[in-house]
């Protein structure tokens, strides 16, 4: 430890310590004055600084200081752009300085486990490769300026609903596969200054109180060094909490926490050093910021505009673009309908909601666009207070459509729809939106959509449309983004980070979201987006990892540098992707692997690489992927540590989780001895299965005395002996085989089998 | 107890009654010549007796005496025919008397949890209700012959991989609600003679002595008050099994069983009052047996060859008929293909495999029908030992269709795809049948196919055939049956009793089937069959309790003799059905009941009633629901009871699960009240819902100071509010509720609530 932290833990009285482990007030830790400890300012994030004007509500929605609103988590996810999302990471990082915010509380890396959560719109993906990496370089670019981050909220906050009391019940092998995963390649690779935990219970205990997961978990087996803080209010018992691993509550607790925290010590509940150990990671934070801190900085804001709009455009994506419709010529008439087209909806609702400090508008973007070549002329379509459908507004868009060359729609859903603090309960659009679409199409067949929302919808609607452009919540930059897009300034090269389903109950939590009463049992296990669509067959309407572009790219050559590796070993794989369009582009290439024989159940496949490239037309670059253990490991309970199987996997590279262009396939060898122990109930198949035993339970078969049925139905004898228990040896009708010889037969197949045996893929 | 028993029992040395408690070898009990204690003989079931020869192999698969064969349980399922399952009852019955058998060991109630499953075509269904009324009616007519029922394998025997090993795991509202309740309406309906323990452990206890099954859940609760028997080979540890509830474990453990316990009666290990209980109940059957016993009873073999014709009939399900091709016209030329149609399939591998008295042959029956009105020819298709593709009989049944005016392929699964010992791994009837369909296809389009399975298959040649009969395993008299369907001297009358999936990766247990190792979670919980095509809005192939005949029947006048009902009171529902085609035909009338809105996740809808009619043309009858609690009731695991939650019931009349045609609503109250208990995480939302606590929950909202909110984002106020637990109330940033006003505050509102309060539907 740090001399001077040490030296000031010894001056500091059981108050103050107790006192360093809550907030001052909604927003700043406590200081102590006469030790030169400083108070310091976390704000809400992550796409944006939320930084509370001193007026402010205590809890803070509203009124606060001027900041850039970049594209929300599941936009940004979309870009897959991991240096993109580090550029923005910097820029808050410096917004943050100018405002002297030593924490922007942020990113969130919650797995969509139904697009139904109210809070989806701040989380990245479905998938936790994915997830983490956009994290992981989030938190550098912010980190990369002095200012910390608290990656939340940990975890398995993948609900509103009863978000304060609902226990998630979740199997550790999905814990650690899917839920902790996401959060797990953040940690590891940009070690964020602070971790938020979540609201809800994780499999009983409270993720304020779960020793498991902050402190076995996330200090243990991570390496985390930093602090952790609670969700605001997310403390139930602070004496527990800090013993599991929990440094700072917050917001203030008005004395109270600090007071449990004082009387524990006193009584020996609660040890002093575990208090110290808190308070030495919750100075070792203070004073790391104030040496990184910047008090004269300011920030660019028309950069950080242009930033915006850069992350907005790359945060798009396009779904559908029949007959080329997009980029819209810049001639003629072109209609631009719906609210949404002026007073965009770009951001969420909750602790992450930013005022910006300017707000494109997409209906003059076009316009400045367009100049004088294409007329563009508006129609409002629908109120954005009310789903009601207003004819006459219907009306007017219809003709304005009708007397157009084009129709752009401006639709989504509205602010009320997604909030932090309640799911949806359904995925569909209003039906003022709906009745739109349905209205224009009927005059007017060159039909785009634009889509605003935070998370899926459903699109029972898209046949009447030519294009439809998912713009996310796109940020303060949205409109001008989408303008570029729309008329090819730009070229789309987002890709859905979560599946769009046709319908709500084809979600994969649909028969168990979100629970009942306070437990929400995650019963779909493993099967978490693509994972579930890919293994049960099922055509969403749009995969993980698809979105169009207005050139093509071709995939060819793709090319390991081993056939085989150890499991300790890595894999290079290389493919070469050309831009054989018009245009310039980016394309995202994603790489998926696959188990092709596991003894445990695994999803079909698995994202584990993804690289977004540049490309001129006609160009063409190698795409790199390098895959260790991990990308070939499930994570395995018995021995609590990730395992490979020896035996093939598929290496599957394509343009999205349903279009796989180029594949190979590597043996992975096994490096670890899974535990075995026989006993009376392990099966004769186990035994021959083994190489060591095999020969012991071709005699034992002897011992049945089934002969007649090998002519009869020898497939049945077969089954039947290999599901068959050594113990039934003892007493099947044969009485030439006791217990003891049981016992003494299983004590040496034990031996045998030396105690440890090699697992195969079976 | 009976006099008798009780003194027979102080007779008994310790080893006599451990004796009692095992098999004297695989088909027999132990007697004791000195005091009359005769030695009994069981048999394999249930659809046929499967006695063995005195020469048989031990295990005794082959070599039975003849005996009729009746359609397996799939098949009579198919019948929903209450009181034809309950003659084939009576039949099988007689049959065990002419060959002194004491117990028939059947019927199979498992649940139909996957289609894989290769034991299926000796279970009934996917629904518990249907399943457990047709068991209850078996096991009525066998023992109204005075032979003994054994019905297994109790319980969640829902798979073959594993399954001496595997264990079973279950939420127990989803074992009460659907695997266990198959077993429940038979045991209190029909009280049968014994009850079979499976192999398999449930919830980390094997069956054999799983004590909450054979004990707590098997007698106290349901009060079974015959003996159970293990599967053989069942028993795991004989002394915890008798301790358990298991009296007879069979078949002979060479003395080792009844050794294991003498010597823990004599350590004290087990109470003798334990055994004394076994033998008990072991006399009571073997006396009741014996006082039951014909010894000179004999059986008519035509007759039961008529009523297998006749079940088999029924057990046949139309699943399409395209132009109404069927009945078949007795004209032209008919070519028969397939070797089913002479060597048909008509029952399962493994322990039920009975020695037929009689077997029909379609093709022989078929030409007897037709006389010399149609030339009816015959071309073989496929060879039944083998998948391959045999070219040449392909292109002789492509010939022989090609010159005919109707072609009728038999097509199925053989025997190997389908037995005890092992699951299937698809759903795919084989290469050669299949290239038969597409063969014979190309040539005729006026194709009609005849189905010999157990369980479904996929049809993705479904479109190819005018008409698909499904056949399922029809026993004996199998060809005749479907002879006269085909020439409509019978007309269809089965619905399935199960879905037929689209594809294998449809089915609910798809992502957990059959597990992992040694441990299968039923994930789907709930969901089984159509409770999961429903919820799930997924389009079967064809739905549960779909069935076409060659009339028509309308439904009309649905009503429900009470709006409203106490849930300890019954409402009867009525509704009116017509045959208004022109032949006299069977129609399943099927109620299902939906609870409109409920605070458990419940499957969509539930059959709760079913009734079968004969009409003549233009005929209509009445037909008469009567609905209890149980039809309205969840298992609620917090009170350990069944409960009905107060509310809408929508009562569907329908002539499938996806064909309702008449629906009411009626209102049911509860008279039970839930325990309720307040907590520091009670939610503000929860005491809301409480009348008696909603006033204390609006003053709460104040202390939270969130007044800013109301104006800025009141939904999301609203949600936080109803998500917020009581605990915050104490230091969210105001300071003035303390934990002692809070644990005052609790105290109080569990007194304000009186400790219970009517939980009504939300």
């Amino acid at each position: 430890m740090n001399a001077k932290i040490q030296d000031l833990i010894s001056q500091l009285t059981l108050e103050e310590k107790a006192g360093l482990c809550s907030g001052l007030d909604f927003w700043h830790t406590k200081g102590v004055e006469r030790l030169g400890i400083l108070s310091l300012m976390v704000t809400d994030g992550p796409h944006g600084l939320r930084k509370q004007k001193q007026d402010a509500d205590h809890l803070g929605l509203h009124n606060s200081v001027p900041a850039t609103c970049f594209p929300s988590a599941a936009g940004m996810a979309s870009s897959w752009n991991r240096e993109l999302i580090g550029k923005v990471g910097e820029a808050l990082g410096k917004e943050c300085q100018s405002e002297n915010v030593s924490v922007l509380l942020g990113p969130g890396a919650n797995i969509k486990r139904s697009p139904l959560c109210g809070r989806n719109f701040e989380y990245f993906s479905e998938d936790p490769y994915l997830s983490s990496e956009m994290a992981a370089n989030h938190i550098k670019g912010v980190q990369s300026q002095g200012v910390g981050t608290s990656l939340k909220h940990f975890a398995a906050n993948n609900q509103e609903h009863r978000r304060m009391s609902v226990d998630a019940v979740i199997d550790e092998r999905t814990l650690r596969e899917i839920y902790l995963a996401s959060f797990e390649g953040a940690v590891k690779q940009s070690q964020p200054w602070s971790v938020m935990c979540s609201y809800n219970k994780v499999n009983g205990e409270y993720a304020s109180e779960n020793e498991f997961l902050l402190t076995k978990v996330l200090r243990d087996e991570w390496g985390f060094e930093g602090f952790v803080v609670s969700d605001w209010g997310a403390v139930n018992e602070r004496v527990k909490a800090l013993q599991a691993g929990l440094e700072l509550e917050m917001p203030s607790s008005a004395g109270v926490g600090d007071a449990k925290i004082v009387a524990a010590v006193r009584s020996g509940e609660l040890s002093e050093e575990t208090l110290n150990l808190a308070v030495e990671r919750m100075l070792s934070f203070i004073f790391k910021a104030a040496d990184n801190s910047k008090p004269d900085a300011s920030f660019d804001a028309t950069a950080h505009h242009s930033l915006a709009r850069e992350a907005a455009h790359e945060s798009m994506v396009l779904l559908k673009n029949e007959g080329n419709i997009l980029p819209l010529r810049k001639q003629g008439k072109i209609a631009v309908i719906g609210e949404f087209a002026k007073n965009p909806r770009y951001q969420g609702g909750g602790s992450s909601h930013v005022n910006p400090t300017k707000l494109d508008d997409a209906f003059e973007d076009m316009k400045a666009i367009a100049g004088g070549a294409a007329q563009i002329v508006y129609s409002q379509g629908y109120k954005l207070d009310s789903d009601e459908i207003d004819e006459a507004l219907v009306l007017e868009a219809r003709e304005t459509a009708a007397n157009a060359d084009v129709a752009v729609l401006f639709i989504g859903l509205p602010d009320r729809y997604e909030s932090e603090g309640y799911d949806r309960t359904h995925l569909s659009i209003p039906d003022n939106h709906r009745a739109l679409i349905e209205a224009v199409a009927e005059v007017q067949s060159n039909l785009v959509v634009v889509l605003s929302n935070g998370s899926p919808v459903v699109m029972p609607w898209i046949g009447k449309a030519k294009a439809v452009l998912e713009g996310y919540l796109g940020g303060q930059a949205f409109g001008g983004a989408v303008a570029d897009l729309l008329f090819g300034l730009a070229n789309p090269s987002g890709k859905l980070a979560e599946t769009f389903p046709v319908k709500l109950s084809d979600t994969p939590s649909f028969l168990n979201f979100p629970g009942e009463g306070d437990k929400a049992e995650y019963k779909e296990g493993l099967f978490v987006g693509y994972r579930y669509y890919d293994t049960k067959e099922m055509e969403p309407l749009f995969p993980f990892g698809f979105g169009l572009s207005y050139t093509q790219f071709e995939y060819s050559d793709i090319r390991a540098d081993r056939s085989a590796i150890k499991d300790h070993e890595t894999v290079t794989v290389q493919v070469t992707v050309k831009n054989t369009g018009e245009r310039a582009g980016k394309e995202i290439v994603q790489l998926y692997v696959k188990d092709v024989q596991s003894s445990v159940i695994r999803p079909q496949k698995e994202l584990k690489g993804f690289q977004k490239v540049e490309l001129q037309p006609g160009e063409q670059k190698t795409v790199t992927f390098v895959l260790d253990k991990r990308a070939f490991a499930y994570y395995n309970v018995q021995i609590g540590d990730w395992h490979v199987e020896s035996g093939a996997f598929d290496l599957l590279v394509g343009k999205s989780s349903r279009d796989i262009i180029l594949h190979t396939t590597i043996e992975v060898e096994s490096s670890v001895s899974l535990p075995v122990s026989y006993h009376r109930n392990t099966t004769i198949g186990d035994l021959m299965e083994n190489p060591l035993t095999a020969d012991t339970a071709k005699a034992y078969i002897g011992r049945f005395g089934f002969d007649a049925l090998l002519e009869d139905n020898p497939d049945m004898l077969l089954a039947m002996m290999r599901y068959m228990p050594l113990r039934a040896m003892v007493g099947f009708g044969q009485g030439n085989y006791t217990e003891d010889m049981l016992a003494d037969d299983i004590r040496k197949l034990n031996a045998i089998s030396e105690g440890k045996v090699n697992v195969t893929t079976r």
